[in-house]
């Protein structure tokens, strides 16, 4: 193997490579990234053995073949090269090295055979849908924070993606949750998507996607099978196993009856929420909210430290309620408002609460309460 | 006690005097700012016994008096206020709490009795004299990096800041080395400076006065004893007790007879020596210099990873020279040459190389060598 390429375009290539090659690995080969040179361009692979991705460049391509080397350490020699550089890679299979050459920097690497890199086996996409990126973006990006963090949980490690009825029709779903708070985001359906099967995309895939999706206009090719998934643009390919589980039934926590309802500037929420949380140092912040006609107040009482409140004007017309949160789980979900103001549906201080973003319905929050 | 104050300026005068409280602390007293309302002004007192900072500013006093208040929580309550905000502070010192009042938000924080605080004794010093903030800043940012970390060799944990003869007569100079390089500056010696006692001033006041050193054209005031050392602008006083021990003599190691000279691009230079040790993964990397008539080769061999090589032209006229250096030291040195050039001065293979900054002789860098 022999071929010529950018620095640029190589560094592009290799940092999302090695950006799901774990850190500490007990199979070697898992640390290396797989190089392929052939006809006028270059792939690199990685794997973690649950997702993979391959990046394919333009390179100036001498003499066809491949090999494996640290994803680690190319992308940091990489990294480190002049701007500008154009970069030669040859192969020494007979030696096991990877030479690495630009100006007067020269590198020999140490690799390992190909055959042994594990390919990802290839797999029968029941369901194949074009979705373009600010889609993509939307539906995870307002998810993925009520991802539970508990492993014994594995079927709630993810986003469930699936097919659903939502308010305006079949639509594309996104929906989290940790069994304190749940997201769950809606998309028009795209065409093809109607067979997709519903699969819980793991935590991990979903970080590793979102690098897929800056661009707005770019259009994702997705495909779904019952045990993987795939993302695609032209030049990258993210495949990923999907979580294998049953995601709970998560229509049955989603309150009907609340009524109670609170309009209020989420901005300015949030902030106030940030500072009043500020008095106590535990974890699990309890903040109380204390409504009545169009006034909140918000408080929180540390024994040891001290205690807070902050007054707000709100829209409120319903009868006196108070009703305690999580510092925190308030403040995500009130982050996840792009609109001005975040609606709250209470029924009582003691039944999950609704959230949305103004009058639009295609997301939805619900958070417990806390006892204050 | 009760005062108001803008927002701003009460969170420039807290967030310097809570960066000295520690943050786990065993003295509950200690992780408490002491404020003192009186006059026109207030001030804020932080220490963790060894420093201690005090911080003026400007106030409406309505009623003088003062309290303690955990320093952590008042700046975070202060950084979250909106911007503009006036802040009213008064103390309820019968109920033992700080009321924090600003808009429509209302903080009652736990306090400690004013008396409990610590106020760091006054001492006689010795020597006073003024530096301009970017003179001192030279000395301290150019040979702090060389200061120990082995908490054994606490006569190494600092910069020791004293009066000798240099190049150009007599001199303020800062030296700093952990055994393995050494770093040795020095500035013109301000009047009043000549009777000052040689001190070693730790590596966390160090660190403390680099914030009051910002200004280029700002007057330090420099107090020394053979006790203590104090820093003061108008508005911040940071005294710090020095580290009781004999900093050894650090001439001794400062090599004379280094004749083989080499003259290189500081920044190309360094560029070179991060990217050859990219291969390495060891802590302890070992670069190769392989020194011939103005061509130096940089070069790192891991057996289990690759080597890697890098040629670069320099200006080197003797014989032929190998030597190797722990590759983060020469990174290190290499980053304190702000003019272009790097001239290091060898002796052999086996002993203590030089490193200056082009011709100037008032900062004059030693590097160990190790075996390659």
């Amino acid at each position: 193997m022999k071929f010529s390429i950018e620095r640029a375009v190589l560094l592009k290539a290799i940092a999302q490579a090695q950006s799901v090659v774990e850190r500490r690995n007990t199979i070697p080969i898992l640390a290396n990234v797989l190089i392929e040179a052939e006809g006028d361009g270059v792939q690199f692979r990685a794997t973690d053995l649950d997702i993979e991705v391959v990046d394919k460049a333009p390179a100036m391509v001498e003499k066809a073949g491949a090999t494996t080397v640290s994803a680690v350490t190319l992308h940091e020699i990489v990294r480190k090269l002049p701007d500008g550089a154009q970069v030669q890679l040859s192969d020494d299979s007979a030696a096991g090295r990877l030479t690495v050459a630009a100006g007067r920097s020269n590198f020999q690497l140490a690799t390992l055979p190909k055959e042994d890199f594990p390919v990802m086996a290839s797999s029968e996409y029941g369901a194949n849908f074009s979705a373009d990126a600010g889609t993509l973006r939307r539906l995870f990006d307002k998810s993925k924070f009520a991802i539970s963090t508990e492993e014994t949980r594995y079927y709630l490690n993810g986003v469930y993606m699936h097919v659903a009825t939502g308010e305006d029709g079949q639509a594309l779903r996104c929906v989290a949750t940790d069994g304190h708070r749940l997201a769950r985001v809606d998309a028009p359906l795209p065409q093809g998507a109607e067979t997709m099967p519903g699969v819980i995309v793991p935590r991990k895939t979903v970080n590793e996607l979102r690098k897929l999706l800056d661009d707005d206009e770019a259009q994702i090719a997705v495909s779904v099978s019952e045990t993987k998934v795939r993302f695609a643009t032209p030049e990258i390919t993210l495949t990923s196993k999907v979580i294998d589980g049953t995601f709970p039934d998560y229509t049955r926590v989603i309150p009907t009856g609340n009524t109670k309802k609170l309009e209020v500037d989420a901005a300015e929420f949030a902030r106030a929420v940030d500072r009043v949380a500020t008095v106590s140092s535990e974890r699990s912040r309890a903040v109380k909210l204390s409504l009545d006609e169009d006034r909140l107040v918000l408080s929180v009482n540390a024994p040891d430290s001290g205690n807070a409140e902050e007054e707000l004007a709100v829209a409120y017309a319903d009868e006196h309620l108070d009703i305690g949160f999580n510092a925190k789980y308030l403040l995500e979900i009130a982050s996840q408002v792009d609109r001005e103001n975040a609606v709250f549906l209470f029924n009582s201080a003691g039944d999950p609460t609704l959230m949305r973003e103004g009058s639009d319905t295609s997301a939805l929050y619900v958070v417990m309460p806390m006892r204050v």
